[in-house]
């Protein structure tokens, strides 16, 4: 399979490195990239278009074909709208505890309550928000110990705001004709359960898809990224 | 353990044939029956009442006692119906991501309206329904390989449909005096995990029962028999 | 890790001994009580001040620091009672399918309507609850075979009834600076799962959490002692 892996917030592209291992050792090809606006190049202003033509521009770029293009968390919102760009590149859509966005709405609609008033407070006076490690390490890398967490941790960067409160146009997304999976780690801990459940409350909007459940928590690119591997495996083969 | 297998729909006894290995090798006793109207013998007309007795005419000519009596899917709506002329036979009752319906009501006042609607169009004027191949792929064979879900795909054959809508007669299943245990695969994706669930779903009409969780999906005897086998074991012992 | 173990309804210390065996070969201490009015000391007439205060008594005598504590089905009520007074001496709290309880209310309040009248009904007049075997097998054990039911359901005794009906004080829990996980068995059967969660249902009270997930049933330390102690492990370090 053609993977092209997109990463969530906070993260830039080095956090799929030992999944790219896992998968190139099966004999898959993997691809990547840093969104604009994360990593080193920190910019509070950037917007979801420039951030979806990004993935884009990589898949031209390289003249990419029969592609699963997978989306993690945040990055869930970005491959539907590279999707509407794309679709004729596409082999799969794979969502990992990903946001499914509804036409016209954001992603910080669907953050819960509880939390989102929890990111106002935090948020930097660039307009970025820097997660702190207690909550990182208890939500996000729970199945993970505490070395694997920090080094994990060490690799993050502050995620930029804006983007997350704009409401997106999705128009035809529900129509597009590429197959769909949603890969469900169930020990993820990111939100309240009560609140909020990445399946089947976001997997849901993807109409007709393949359900993939494995163990395991929010960013298992760190706390075991073969079994993400073999989940993405699972998620995106004919 | 003397097991009796109820396959469900669109399904015919070939369908247990790896699991039934598996528990001969562990000791135990396997009886399988194909069900009126399907199989090779289509019958779009049959009814729920020749459905059930042909379980109960399977019983007693094999003169068997002490029976954990497995209900697939749509064979749970069986075996609750044998159940109730064959108390005295059985030691246990064993459903399998299984409908367990309320007196009165039908199989398909269950469905989903999503999918009913789906089902509704792709019925055949003879009154059975054939499951396209890219549904059952995804969501019946989602956690197996394409080769695995291609063979099990040649053994399904059109499902009648009328019995489905009948509403049944359960006065008394509930105060049966047979234990009951609910097996849960919980990566199953028949139906949209938002409007419907095997369990709690299902599972909470039995009243007192033993649930036993295991992962896989709709159509373990094909994509993981020796897990489902082991999951029998553990649902139908004492 | 330095691990305090606190027993749920029905058992007593007894019950931890497998897991015990486990944690230390893996470098750990524990340290166990049977709670007043459990195991052979019966009085019905114990009450939650007196069954928390054995808790921070243990504590304290043995002058016990960086404690994870545990709290296991009712237990989770204990630990917390007891974590009120003991704030200093904790490193974290770990509940196990277990109980959280909200301010001014009863163990017992949580108690599903269909099972609290069955609890009623079974109640001696000396004011505990025995559990049927029936009900401990299928609903407790329901992981386990037959001989290790039996073997766990020997170990058990009278439950006193009144301190379960108690209204708690808990003014000041949610605010303790104390690090809290919740290990969740998600084949966990007690209570009809359409009806009551140990997660998110209890585990959502404990404000941010640590969510540790693992197969298996709510008498792990029955069933499978090694997987509950891996989970305890993963719950309560750093």
């Amino acid at each position: 399979m053609r993977f092209v892996l997109v990463h969530g917030s906070w993260h830039d592209e080095r956090c799929w490195k030992a999944v790219r291992t896992f998968l190139e050792c099966e004999g898959h090809e993997v691809h990547t990239l840093t969104l604009p606006g994360n990593g080193e190049r920190a910019k509070p202003s950037v917007t979801m278009a420039e951030t979806a033509r990004a993935v884009a521009e990589l898949i031209h770029a390289r003249e990419l074909r029969d592609v699963v293009l997978v989306g993690h968390s945040f990055g869930g919102a970005v491959v539907q709208l590279a999707a509407l760009k794309l679709a004729e590149r596409l082999k799969r859509l794979v969502f990992y505890n990903a946001y499914v966005i509804e036409n016209g709405r954001s992603v910080f609609s669907y953050v819960p309550a509880s939390v989102a008033g929890a990111f106002q407070s935090l948020a930097s006076p660039d307009g970025t928000l820097t997660l702190p490690f207690a909550f990182f390490r208890d939500h996000l890398m729970n199945d993970a110990d505490l070395e694997t967490a920090r080094a994990a941790y060490a690799l993050t960067s502050p995620e930029p705001l804006a983007r997350s409160a704009e409401s997106l146009d999705l128009t035809g997304f529900a129509e597009l004709p590429v197959p769909r999976s949603y890969l469900y780690a169930f020990g993820d801990n990111v939100f309240p359960a009560a609140e909020f459940t990445w399946h089947p409350g976001m997997s849901q909007r993807l109409g007709a898809f393949r359900l993939v459940t494995i163990p395991g928590g929010h960013e298992l690119m760190f706390s075991d990224p073969e079994a993400l591997g073999r989940g993405l495996v699972v998620a995106g083969r004919d």
